[in-house]
Formats: structure tokens, C-alpha cells, sequence
């Protein structure tokens, strides 16, 4: 055990568990904390102290906000659009955010559907969405472009069948900035056969 | 600004501040985290409380532990090997003792000389060295061996001479597990001329 006593070494390895964090980048976190602790390390220990009171779980959406509905889901212009974006996961939900998609809802499921690790649709916020979704005119699956979220978005276009709903899906194509020769064939074809006039 | 609330918020952008997270990383360890919130974002925000209070730096040698002389200072079978291993940083500090170098003492230097970054001798716990360095019968200068480390050593070696004590450095040479073909040449020289028999 390195010295330092058993508050820094239960520190370091609660640290190490965060993802992108290992225990030597855990270790060195820690010693930067030490070294700033009035700038930095007693100023996370309130703020985290502070998240901890005031985070909850949006009751309609799923999001995490300090109130409930979040505040997104208390705003009335998000509802005018009548657009509502069906996302796996929190950090999806700030990714459109930060893009600026505009005045949309959205519906954090919370994860997808993956049998081989035991997760079928009552593990999912899925109820929730079906009951939500008829208050919208267009229900956007934006689940990511892999097997199990493109399998979660086909169960959640069958649920939803026989509504009037409008059920959509993010396009796929070339990323903006992207070059044609690191793409892989599946998005190429999806692009051509998606081309667009200029 | 994504949402969440200013909590949220600002536990990102402290987060980010860490070695090693950035924006990006530390908004994923935000919702891991929340998502977490009674396994590891109430544990994590305990200690952080408790190393506030309890982390100090040792008067003695200034490694950080939470007494004062440290445990290593305050242990008499350190004193007995007579070695003094002098290091830049804490971090320098705990990886000797995970290689397990034995019953040693460590003064920890607090940086390293650079005029460039206006860092002198009084920004170093030096006077501290020169005044408990007549305890020893050996000090091991294991600075790093960057430019700035090789210069800090050979001020103290000036500065520690005209005593009887004997003051060596860490040998340099090949790494354990490291391949001739990828060392740089100053290495590879250095290990020739150190060359040991077998």
C-alpha cells in the first residue's frame, strides 16, 4: 500500500472507479487534489455534496436535473413543436443539447434492448414512452446506429404502430467533416441510396 | 449550457480540471456517477469530506499523509537503513514505494530548479534537505532525468558537499522489459558504460 493513510487510499480507488479515470490517473487526480485543495479539492467536496442533495431523475422523461419535471419537461414552448426524441441515454439527451437541436422533448429510455445481458423491454422506461408519445405529433428514435439500439427502435415502431404518430429516425450518412475513404461500406451505401439535391 | 441545472454543471467543471479528464470525460464521469449516486457519488463525496479534513503535509519530509511527522517520518525502523531518497514529488514518493524499495526516508522537494519558470532554490524545500541530511549516512538524489531533475541534483550535491555524507544518484540504463532496438542513444550508452558483471 503506498503511504499516505487509509482516507487518500480509499480516495484513489473510489476515483479509479470513474470511467476514463485507472488507479495511477486515479492516483495522480488525487495528488493534484491534495496540492489545490483550497482552489479545487475543497470546492468539488462541496459542489459533489451539493449534487448529491439536489440530483434527481426526471419522473416524465428520465433525465437527471435538480427538479422534477426537469426543467425541460417544464417548459412550455418544448412542447409546441410536438416533436419528442427517444434517446438510451442521459449523456445522448446533452449530446443533442449541445448540438442545438431547438425547442424539442425528449424520452431517456434508460438503456436498450439486449437479451444476451438479460435486458428486455420492462427494464427499459418504455412504458412511460408509450403513454407520453400520443401527446406528440412525431416520435424521432435517436438510438445509437448500433445492433441492439436499431433492434430497440424497430420494438419501439411496433409498439407504436396503428397511431397516428408520426415515427421517424436520424439520418445516416457521411459525418460532416468526414473523409469518404475512413468510412466503412455500410454508411457509404446508406448515404448514396440517401443522396440528396444540392 | 447543457441541462441539468447549475449543480450538475459545476461538478462537470471541476471534474474537468482533474489530470487526465477533460470536458468531455468529465461529463461522462458526471452521469456515471449520478447514476450511481448510493454506490459511488455518496461514498466519493464522504471521502472527499473526510481527506478536506484530514490530509496534511509533513512538516518533516513533506509527503502528505493524514499525521504529521508521516507515517514514513514517524517510523524508527526507517531511520535505520541511514538512506535519504530525495525526490521531486509525492508522486515520485509512492512509486518508489510500490517498487517496494525498502526501510528508507524521503524528503520530497516540491518541483525542481527552472529559471525559465522562475522556480529557484527558495521555492524548494531545500533548506529543509541540507538541515536533516547530517541524520543520514547516505542520500540517494532520485530526481527525474529531464534536464531541470539532472540540474537540481547537481545544485544539491554542491550544496551537501564538504560533508562526510555520500550522495548517489539512480543508475540509468536499460528498463526492465525494454528492447535495445527502442531506446533512445544516451541510454543505451550510459547502460554500456555501467555495464555489470554477470
Amino acid at each position: 500500500m503506498p503511504s499516505g493513510g487509509p482516507e487518500i487510499e480509499q480516495l484513489i480507488q473510489l476515483l479509479a472507479r470513474l470511467p476514463g479515470l485507472g488507479p495511477r490517473s486515479a492516483r495522480r487526480a488525487v495528488l493534484h487534489l491534495i496540492k489545490r485543495k483550497d482552489q479545487l479539492m475543497v470546492p468539488l467536496s462541496a459542489a459533489l455534496d451539493r449534487a448529491v442533495v439536489a440530483v434527481k431523475s426526471c419522473e416524465v422523461c428520465g433525465n437527471v436535473d435538480t427538479i422534477s419535471p426537469c426543467s425541460i419537461c417544464a417548459d412550455p414552448r418544448r412542447g409546441e413543436s410536438g416533436i419528442l426524441i427517444v434517446v438510451e441515454d442521459v449523456a445522448d439527451l446533452w449530446a443533442l443539447e449541445r448540438a442545438g437541436v431547438g425547442q424539442v422533448r425528449y424520452h431517456v429510455l434508460g438503456g436498450v434492448l439486449s437479451p444476451l445481458d438479460g435486458v428486455g423491454p420492462d427494464d427499459l422506461n418504455l412504458e412511460g414512452l408509450i403513454g407520453r408519445a400520443g401527446d406528440y405529433g412525431e416520435v424521432v428514435l435517436a438510438m445509437n446506429a448500433t445492433v441492439e439500439g436499431q433492434t430497440t427502435a424497430h420494438y419501439i415502431t411496433d409498439r407504436l404502430g396503428g397511431t397516428n404518430l408520426r415515427v421517424t429516425r436520424l439520418a445516416h450518412g457521411v459525418p460532416v467533416g468526414g473523409e469518404l475513404d475512413y468510412l466503412d461500406e455500410g454508411t457509404l451505401s446508406q448515404a448514396l441510396r440517401a443522396r440528396t439535391e444540392i
